[in-house]
């Protein structure tokens, strides 16, 4: 699937919703999302691991989608190419990300 | 490109230093991004809100990549049929994420 097709996906099932609530609303729901992600990493369930960064993931599209952005053009811009920051593949940024 | 695609893309630039540095640091990392995320969103630069969406995007990626999720399988796993409580596409859960 690609990252568009999630992202329709995401907004076929949620995005009236999404919509009528706003984004901030809505970005308040994805931290908590990335709050229960976050317990789930703490554990050792891996069906409820995968099922926290479905859900992270789609609420991330329908923040992108509410405010206009497209994540695969997102991502294809930034990342394609290797590293933004020094071009390479594996990234060689000296000191970056420790 | 696909939600696999990208993920590994994203493990040939970054997996080897994501590796080294280990699950917790990295979501720290994940979390400051999504911080960066939130300042884009209160502005009106789309160029910024759309390489803020791709780096939340690329550390979460690189977060399941560390404990070994498939990132569009759980995707697809989850959000492929519909909602995954009510079963429907829009969802109509009843009061449910307002």
């Amino acid at each position: 699937m690609t990252i568009a097709e999630f992202q329709r996906q995401i907004e076929e099932i949620y995005f009236a919703r999404d919509k009528a609530r706003g984004m901030s609303g809505t970005f308040q729901w994805f931290v908590e999302e990335v709050g229960e992600l976050a317990q789930a990493l703490r554990g050792a369930d891996k069906e409820r691991l995968s099922s926290e960064f479905a859900d992270v993931l789609a609420w991330l599209s329908t923040l992108a989608s509410l405010v206009g952005v497209e994540l695969e053009a997102a991502a294809v811009d930034k990342y394609a190419s290797g590293c933004p920051k020094c071009g390479r593949t594996p990234c060689s940024c000296q000191g970056a990300k420790p």
